[in-house]
């Protein structure tokens, strides 16, 4: 792995461990599930990706990761004295910057271990998806990959385009910063204009749905 | 695996995954939404099944698999317009008709990879019921398996029927096909008749539980 | 594994099994649905922490612990009759058995499989967490780690306590009874005097939460 994309896996897990300890704050956990779910959230996707493609667990060969999602809990739990005022933008926000990173990373990592393209695409979608799911089920939430919402989309196409700018024979990093950029900007597009795919219904001329 | 075998696990795939987009369309998900839930449905008890006994996990092997979900999907959002005017009944049949097949090929796989009957029997179980499950829990509703039906029960049934008759020797086939319809019998009896076990509770005389 | 440490784990199951059939009696199962629920109970946790290790699932290679969660579950349902009535306290009381032997016994199990300090405690509190936790997504209810208890941090405490004792030259008979009877006392009191760490939130001095 380049310094680059070290680097950049490192912020997602980051992001992602805020995201989960911010989603804590307001269900007004103690500290230790605080940590819990900033850990579950920064490294179930890729856990779950590690696991089905038969490698070493990332934070197994890496302790470091735990290290890093403990000081970001802890961090937010000692600089964010009030996370109910903190605005949901802000939890969505961290949410997409870790899903379109851990998206694109999980699918380099797949193609890298030799999986075909069609599954490096869903490993990388796990990789994304999987963490702020296991964080929502375990806060009663239906998860936001279920809400009307383009997020799964978002997934798919960084790794999709990553897929696409490799073939083509673009460096790693810059693939990589490409398609992450890709990613997140139809995120934050989708987060900003309320953008949505339509529903699977069907809305009747009177607008009422059925 | 027998083309008879190999036709069976793509028709359980294909059901499972109409009944996760059925479901996605009773919550009004977006198309993205509907593949996830579809693939999540059909695809998570097999990769629980082999991520602990330890094999390649089948899609990872096979990723025809996802385009049989992703097909699937897609036709259920194209072909069916009102998903909420779908009869429930139709999802339990599809619902049903997956648990039977994936239990059964699931205990014949475990039996395959050499373990034992008792973990065979599980191995089955899990193929069959974990896939629904995690389709529940996502769309937060209580899982089938845990409400008053028999459900695992008929899991267990195909998985048991089918380890006897491999034992009297009869063909995989036959005991494949014999176990599913026993296991199919079972379930849409109980969905049928709505027969249920006694629940784990004591009805006093007036007919209240406790 | 010592006898001693045999025992210890077969206990360990035997209580999370039940606490698991506990659960399945207030939500009215039927029983194969405690059966199911007491064995995602007992063995959910010891499966993740195999499984991010790459080992053999325990109850793959030792089918036994099959045998004795099906017991369990049925005794409970022979001999408990009326679930409601059992108050909620004990659920508890058999759930921080599980946690506090389980954390311990799953971290010296990742130890000597090699892996790192801190990779040794994270997977003694998957051990300790994550069969309950499925338990209570499953029915529906915010795992009790996410609750204001202490919790994460009493299993977290299990093998910190266990790699501290070993480290100083401890037997390993010695240093798990020590680490649990640490982990269980402060859960214990936790349940007792519900003491519980602040929230991760301010109360302003009217004694409003924000």
């Amino acid at each position: 792995m380049t310094d680059l994309l070290y680097f950049l896996d490192i912020f997602g897990v980051i992001v992602f461990a805020l995201s989960g300890a911010l989603m804590a704050g307001r269900y007004q956990l103690d500290p230790f599930g605080v940590v819990v779910l900033a850990a579950v959230t920064a490294i179930g996707g890729g856990t779950i990706r590690d696991v089905i493609l038969g490698t070493t667990v990332f934070w197994v060969a890496s302790p470091i990761y735990l290290y890093i999602i403990l000081t970001t809990a802890l961090l937010t739990i000692a600089l964010i004295r009030r996370p109910k005022r903190i605005p949901k933008r802000f939890l969505l926000l961290a949410d997409a910057f870790g899903l379109a990173l851990f998206a694109v990373l999980g699918t380099a990592k797949a193609i890298k271990l030799g999986a075909p393209v069609s599954v490096a695409i869903v490993m990388g979608t796990i990789t994304g998806v999987a963490g702020g799911m296991i964080r929502d089920v375990l806060c009663n939430v239906i998860p936001m990959i279920l809400r009307q919402e383009i997020y799964a989309l978002a997934a798919m196409l960084g790794g999709i385009l990553f897929v696409f700018l490799s073939y083509f024979g673009f460096s790693e990093n810059v693939a990589t910063i490409s398609a992450v950029s890709g990613a997140l900007t139809l995120r934050l597009a989708a987060i900003y204009w309320q953008v949505s795919l339509p529903a699977f219904q069907i809305i009747d001329k009177e607008g009422n749905s059925e």
